[in-house]
């Protein structure tokens, strides 16, 4: 099945939607529903029948000149926490503007001030805004993406240099290959290819590609709300999409829904205020790691339950008419598993408590700790001051705040329980989870261009991780956002080896054309 | 007073010895002792009553020569731990060379083979000895020192760059400045001091320079028990003498007769193969660094007692006799704790509790975790596998495999304790404590050194710390083995701004002189 008929029901069978929560904030009405077409529709439809296989030619045709781009692209080391590698990130944020004006957009890049890292103000990089076509009669989707990618060395297990992208089995080895110069470049790719083969693009684009992901988005949020709003910016914009995340195995396509949101925190216990060797001082200090691993012992046990008193309190109740969503979801647990060589996934690797537990619980993980010996080998310090890492990844009803204050309180009475004598402090940055209705046109027109590309229909998802801009997007748009994922679910984001399968980056590059083409049907 | 009167009873009052701690390896005899005299001293004792204040004047003289020399050193990042700064630390063990070649000293580069890090072979720096003088009417002293530093960044927290010496206020700061850069270029200016004012050397020296002493002096001990032994190297050899320790405070030297040793642990547990993403698949997985955590938390106490089963169980008793002696020594808790800038001590800030937990009872320390996120920033990852460190500085009568064994059956105790499906794995390095004969000739010789240099009985000393190679060169050359520190209590090796004060410093080369001067006098 290629293009579906309009003016009639739309509904893509039992998979769809996959999972409505219930959710105070976030009523989901079912997914079938009726909408009208106007009459322009018509003669787009049938320019697209020849358009869009045309499109897809042109891709297959140009695949290896976008593994190039996307080579070039990887070789840029936009590492954003990292500020060494500031520079690079600028760089790399002035090689994507000089692409986005190639297929004719036009383009800004805009300040976002400076950071503050150990006392020192650090410029940000600046964020890429674009434009390309202000045709009326035509929709316009603003497409957010970011450049900048997570840390990488080769000796942290990588089988080839990670900025050097490498082509084996299929795969595209390389940081950022997936998460998200792959995505990022797709949207140019696509945009291309309508021009290669002669055709205008199907709607209007707005750009905005920052380079801080990464790192918290630093400065976008004030740019997004304060600055691009008030100017007018959003004026135009009829849907958003993000393609920042990943289906959820490996062969169905997805598209995603909803958002965990995050709360971090920064645990710092301090002794004394230099580190200490461990022969002179030992056994005559408090040591501070010894505190800080107690108070890390006491937030999660061995299965993953958070014990902060009452987290879980203010979750979204599990209905009963929800629990069965999960079964219908495409989700291998024993493939996950070896995917990741887990010895045993939590949860017993009950498919429907995984998924749950991704999407609608929230989690706590343990990242790290600032200040302590990282090295290879036998460092014999007693770190004077650490700051202990951890997030609990937070769902509908949670509401940053509230979880913040339940972290506090909490720790604060295991810190009066262990009755140290150092100085304990601990600082909290969170996102809200995001959920949006997939019972929407636009959520519809992205399923009949992954359908189209991919001759199933996408299960409808929701990502255990966090992309806080999703819901200032939201905000400042006032429009439905869409989350399209190109990679798929063993690419590695963050990890070592990190990938993009060549099939999904090429042919998300048509999905990509598809979709514009199908928003381009949408009612204006 | 200067130099004293021989062949009658010597005696340095009721601070000497400090401490005589019962252990079976080392029954202290009481210090003062008779010991002949032999009719060469006569002549040469009269000699250096010329000699040693002609040298500490050269030695004043100087002075702003001693510290370039040293500022070029440090300017050499020879950080063994890291292998990226092996070229450096090679360079350094060459810089060396020459110098000592330069003050007529004969020299080898002995090659001690291959460490292996992540699977890679990685050579290691050679070992520089060297030879000076060969007259058999002379005492022979073999010294040690070593020309690596701990990894040191500016970031870190050191005011000023640690690779390039800065003094300020009467301090000299920089990586490596106390530890052990300074003390082995205060035997060389020592040796240049007699070279200085035209007269001969009153020993013959051997010297021993390595390069890997913070990594675990790999590749030391098989050096000096396979090659250097049975050629013959240590047959000449009478005293041996490290200085590589530091003052108990920051005014009153002390002479060192005992280390504590280390048995350090790599505590490994893995939950996947590669670090995930926390928002994908926190919920999931059973993470290991919550496992990790959990165990670090098993080990100590918050007042630093530790928690493994019998493991003070061989320690050396406390007698009635020993619990006197710590109150003579010259420690004052109260500066020691601003000294680090501590909000309180362990043990209630008790002088006699700290220095017996300093030197004669274990003390474990927890010191960081290797695979986690170390970096500034809000890093949201799951790590794969994490390797935690911590390390038991061990005393008389605990023997390192004892303890090992204590350790890992504790932790497997545990591990069954805790129930987790992932892999756990503990190995250890471990180095016994040391204990010398205070009372002998060669300590003796030391104490008439620092006396004539700082007007002041030392205090005869233990350290908390391990110099593993002491028990080696012990076992090596069958001689009286003696610590005798250049800096002070506060210089701050292995931490940010370390430092050696230049008094310490150039006071440090006229008593390595007059130390030279006091073993030449002794019986041969």
């Amino acid at each position: 099945m290629s293009l579906i008929t309009r003016g009639i029901r739309v509904c893509y069978g039992s998979s769809l939607p996959a999972i409505a929560l219930t959710s105070t904030a976030n009523k989901f009405r079912p997914l079938c529903r009726t909408y009208s077409v106007t009459q322009k529709q018509v003669p787009k439809k049938m320019a697209a029948e020849r358009t869009l296989p045309q499109i897809f030619k042109f891709v297959d045709k140009n695949a290896e000149s976008y593994k190039a781009l996307l080579k070039e692209a990887v070789a840029i080391p936009s590492v954003s926490c990292d500020p060494k590698y500031r520079d690079d990130c600028v760089r790399m944020v002035h090689w994507m503007q000089d692409k986005l004006k190639e297929v004719g957009a036009s383009t800004e890049l805009r300040d976002i001030g400076y950071q503050t890292i150990d006392d020192k103000q650090i410029k940000l990089p600046p964020v890429l805004i674009g434009s390309l076509g202000n045709d009326t009669t035509k929709n316009t989707i603003c497409v957010y993406g970011h450049l900048d990618v997570q840390p990488a060395l080769k000796s942290d297990g990588w089988e080839t240099e990670p900025f050097d992208l490498q082509e084996r089995n299929g795969k595209l080895y390389g940081r950022g290959s997936t998460d998200d110069k792959g995505p990022v470049l797709g949207w140019l790719h696509a945009i291309n290819a309508y021009k290669g083969i002669g055709e205008e693009l199907p709607v209007n684009l707005k750009f905005i590609f920052e380079c801080m992901e990464e790192s918290g988005s630093e400065g976008l949020d004030e740019l997004l709300m304060e600055k691009l709003k008030p100017e007018g910016f959003f004026d135009t914009v009829d849907y958003v999409c993000i393609s920042d995340n990943y289906w959820l195995g490996t062969t169905k396509p997805c598209i995603t829904y909803g958002l965990r949101g995050i709360s971090y925190y920064f645990l710092e216990v301090e002794c004394a205020k230099m580190d200490l060797h461990s022969g002179v001082y030992g056994g005559t200090v408090h040591e501070a790691m010894s505190d800080l691993i107690y108070l890390m012992n006491t937030l999660v046990d061995k299965d993953g339950k958070i014990l902060i008193t009452d987290i879980y309190k203010s979750v979204a109740p599990l209905l009963e008419s929800e629990k069965k969503l999960y079964n219908s979801i495409d989700f291998d647990p024993e493939a996950y598993r070896k995917s990741i060589e887990a010895h045993k996934l939590a949860h017993n690797g009950v498919k429907e408590q995984l998924l749950m537990h991704r999407w609608r619980y929230p989690s706590l993980s343990l990242h790290g700790i600032e200040g302590a010996a990282f090295q290879p080998g036998a460092k014999t310090v007693i770190p004077g001051k650490v700051i202990g890492k951890f997030s609990i990844r937070i769902v509908p009803n949670q509401e940053p705040q509230e979880v913040e204050q339940l972290v506090f309180d909490y720790i604060n009475k295991k810190w009066a329980e262990r009755g140290s004598p150092n100085k304990m402090r601990i600082t909290a940055q969170s996102g809200r989870a995001w959920t949006e209705n997939p019972d929407h046109p636009h959520y519809q027109a992205a399923a009949r261009a992954t359908k189209l590309i991919y001759q199933t229909d996408p299960d409808m998802s929701r990502e255990g991780g966090s992309i806080p801009v999703t819901i200032t997007l939201q905000e400042a748009s006032s429009r439905n956002v869409l989350l399209l994922p190109m990679g798929a679910g063993d690419d590695m984001a963050h990890s070592q080896n990190e990938k993009l399968n060549v099939r999904n980056y090429i042919e998300g590059i048509k999905l990509f054309a598809a979709y514009l083409y199908e928003v381009g049907n949408l009612p204006k």
